[in-house]
């Protein structure tokens, strides 16, 4: 396998977002020895990043191209520690999760979540990954942007029992094995109701969740304007059966009646090591 | 014709699904001559998974891409095999049903069904079918997730004159030749009427229905929040013209005006062993 | 130009259909010089098939992939007699009729009608066909299916005048050059009307088209369920100003605003003996 | 360039469409000197053909194929040679018009619209036309076929005022640079209003149109049935900002409400000599 | 890298728009060593020309093919010269924006915002880029055109307190890096409505997006019958959240129950050096 001049794209995006990635990009890595960074490089803190509002979100879903299978096997196997490399390069900038959709979903193999501080962050990473052999045979087919905020409606001051039952419920099932990404678009009759009425509307789509809250995670991100949607709703589980029942308890409430998007794509897929994910999609002969 | 590294591809899966795929790999098998696999590898049960509740299922149509016909002809008559080796590898945890789809359907050749206890096994067989060189040259266009669940309108307790008559017809055609793979999903206002009105709406929709339990098999897989359907609707008949008219008496009932989607795709495909149907696309030359 | 072995691909399909195809296929006959078949082969009798009930009938919409033209031109040469013999070989259980749509239609460059007594004859046609060069190098791009029903709203019984004058028109025009293949579906309105308010709208319906009976012949085909619309209406006419006259007092009646799909696609070809429409699209350097 | 072989071409649709294109077909001619042609064969009048009623029209819009590019250009440099012999060949029977969209639209490089007596004419030319090198790398990306009738709504008879401002005013502008090919489809509620009612909202809809003839040229097409349209608007201008002033008094009349489709797509291209246009698409090294 | 050859190009070009591109193409120019301009070729005046009604704009977004990277490497450093030489040569009659998009969106990699006083000087430009091996190997996923026009309704005279809110208030953050590119289409009910009703709805409109002014800088563009939009909004900011916050108080507000079309697309893309640009899309082993 050759290595991915890396190096070189960052330097095309240096100009764009000099702030951004302004650390030196490492030098271009011989695969299947990653390079020793040295320690002072502080990757992102995960927990923080994942907690934290006005975090920007990328979700975009992947599909391999054809010809892929005609890239000799011995490239093919370089592919993932190709795409480490890059992961190294950008991890004091973004946290990446990856997730395998193939006999799940008909318009993707997999899909990425990354998260930065900083939006261009986020494009400096996906840009990198594009430029590797496995990015370059990869197909984006589907892309979501948004940001997290604090609680808007369920708030401490809002609706306190609410919220109360929200924090008080944790997670109690298996290490989840599935997620799904699912957007949501909300009609103008939504957004032209008073604060008031919206309120109402979340207190009532909120109460019969609670139950689920110890079989899925959730995070919710915000896209209004930046995005073709107005949410995405991220949620973990090791339990379909659950989460199936959940999404009923939610299409009974009222809210759903605003909805124009709720799904479309609904996308699911199982948790990865994204190593392991690039070495599942490239193998074949 | 080259023997696939199917085990390599089971390797790369391993990490993410251990608990589901743990046996070990067959070693790869030359084509054409299967090797015999020890008798202590139980298949699944099929009479027991197509009626258990709480079985996932994937339908996924595929369309054979127009270059797999410059692949060599001796190549592409091993790969009824090959695919029969992957089958032979994931008999424990999956069953898999296939469809000719061919001179019927406009953005398929054929689909497959494929049921499985855990969700993760299912998502390991297709992975792995599509590193087959027949899999390499099917694109997925579309794909359909689904669970099974214990009858929740027309149950004993809550319409039990029904009840009775849908488990007391038995299907009297023909060896049913067709099935039909058509997606359902209902609106808000089904959704949010009480479970009562969704009962009776099933009721005067199961009544018309009784009269064709003769001629056509029915299962149903549900789908809310986990893909973007809330039912997948399978058929068995050897009988179109019974089954136009199921489905005419089905579109007369006021149930009919909560859908929003009711096929799109509507997927008709004769019933074929895999290895028929991998041989029949696979021929010309 | 090399001959196609359309017999091994039936062999692929013996198993399916057994019963439909059981036929022994014809030896692969040479190019150019078609077989001479013995006599007691007796082909589908034509008028008979196009008047019957319960008749199956498939139409689909080819369109000719671009890299068709690298193929040398001496084999293009041959593709029309390979599909002839394809024909010869089904013609006791399917006719074809054949359509020129390039140059009015921008998804595809040609369409056939396949009628069979048994819809897995028509299948086991349109897979062989698919297997000659010409079929390899076609896309599907619409397919939709249907079967023929007796009349059942201006009837003998339910609407005596109207039938007198439906079945006392004929056709009077010149030989029809132009056929149209067009999808209805209704909503879910229309099929909760009851029958006697259908008929209604289907005599207002049926009364201002007496008139271009002279002008253009027509024929339905039922598909609710078996595909994602209603019914295939299928018009030939040597006059477009009378057919866009007759679309236009279709239009005008109340039965329209029940239309969920009129049309989508419309498809406008010319008739043609399918023998010069593989020659007309098989020419060019 | 290797002459293409038109005339091959023109003999497989013979058979189709003896009546309308048995002129004998001119024999190939060198690219680079045009043959010739003899003086009897006499062209369509451009004037008339463009002002009779019954007249039926071609508009399809077409893209260039990346290959394209990959073509030695010294071929390329043939192309508008080729286009032209098939011109030349069907000048008895159609009128081109050529329009350049690329840098205006996505889906389309450039725009034909073809006007013929006989529909059948019409797809003899675009059947020759595609079958040369350049209509070989054109895909077809949209296609709509209509016919031109009498004036039915603002005639002498029915709204004689209006009429006469319709026909009093003419063209005053600079020779226009813009052409738009602009489809209109209208719901059932259209249709079943009454021929008065009718009749009204069109006079409302003219009325605010007649400032603007001097700035805009326009020809109507009729589709209802022959193709998924009701209409093709065709216009003229050099004046862009006037022409988005004409159509927005055309969305502030009743009659935009009926409206199921206006636009989709919206096609603007410059007019262009056929000649210029294929030879400013053939260029690039 | 081989020199394209521009001038060819726009050789086919003058004779449709020989006013507006009437200067004399500069001879072909060395790669890497763009020749030296004389001074007198003035370029457009960027203030003047953002600034001024009247003025035409193409929105184009590409997609890069994956077969680019296939080009030799030294190849795909000489693009952006080649692009430059573009520029230059049309930089008496256009200005041109560049974005890139890769990361953000799944349908485009990059847009272009190209202003012109003659539309016919922009597509000059836009089929000029299209014919250097950037563009050439870019395909175009959509395409929006527009003109500028004095404000319509919260004019100084129509609604002098808003106007003074909007003239008054100026961008007071960091230089943007981001940019939106969103489409907006009005119903029939929204053009049905009288002048003042509208004017009442910009006005309800207008007041809570003052507070935005400092945040996010605005542009707007007239579609109505030039493209399927009625406007294209254009924003920069470097604050994604107020700009969220920003759309959500515009979906707050009644006129937002007339639109049709808000976004889809809604295109996101950090503002970029084309040059920048073009090096970072042709960078990749």
């Amino acid at each position: 396998m050759k290595v991915r001049c890396v190096s070189l794209v960052a330097a095309g995006l240096l100009t764009i977002a000099g702030s951004a990635i302004g650390q030196p990009a490492p030098a271009p890595m011989p695969a299947m020895a990653p390079a020793a960074k040295p320690a002072m490089n502080t990757p992102v803190d995960r927990a923080k990043i994942l907690s934290a509002p006005g975090v920007f979100a990328a979700f975009s879903t992947y599909k391999i191209r054809p010809d892929y299978f005609k890239v000799a096997l011995a490239e093919r196997k370089g592919a993932a520690d190709e795409v480490m490399a890059v992961l190294e390069k950008h991890k004091e900038k973004v946290i990446v999760d990856a997730y395998l959709t193939r006999g799940y979903e008909a318009k993707s193999d997999y899909f990425l979540r990354v998260h930065a501080y900083d939006a261009v962050a986020a494009q400096a990473f996906l840009v990198d990954f594009r430029a590797t052999r496995f990015g370059m045979y990869s197909d984006v087919t589907e892309s979501l942007v948004g940001i997290t905020k604090a609680l808007n409606y369920i708030s401490k001051d809002k609706s306190p029992d609410l919220n109360k039952g929200l924090s008080g419920a944790t997670y109690a099932g298996d290490a989840p094995r599935f997620a799904f990404m699912i957007p949501v678009k909300k009609n103008a009759d939504w957004w032209n109701l008073t604060d008031e009425q919206r309120l109402k509307e979340m207190e009532t789509h909120t109460l019969p969740t609670l139950a689920f809250l110890v079989n899925v995670k959730r995070k919710l991100y915000h896209s209004t304007g930046l995005d073709d949607t107005d949410f995405i709703t991220y949620f973990e589980t090791n339990d379909l059966g659950a989460f199936n029942n959940l999404m009923l308890s939610l299409a009974k409430v009222p809210e759903n009646k605003y909805h124009v998007r709720w799904g479309n794509p609904t996308v699911l897929g199982t948790i990865q090591p994204i190593e392991n994910l690039v070495k599942t999609l490239s193998m074949g002969n």
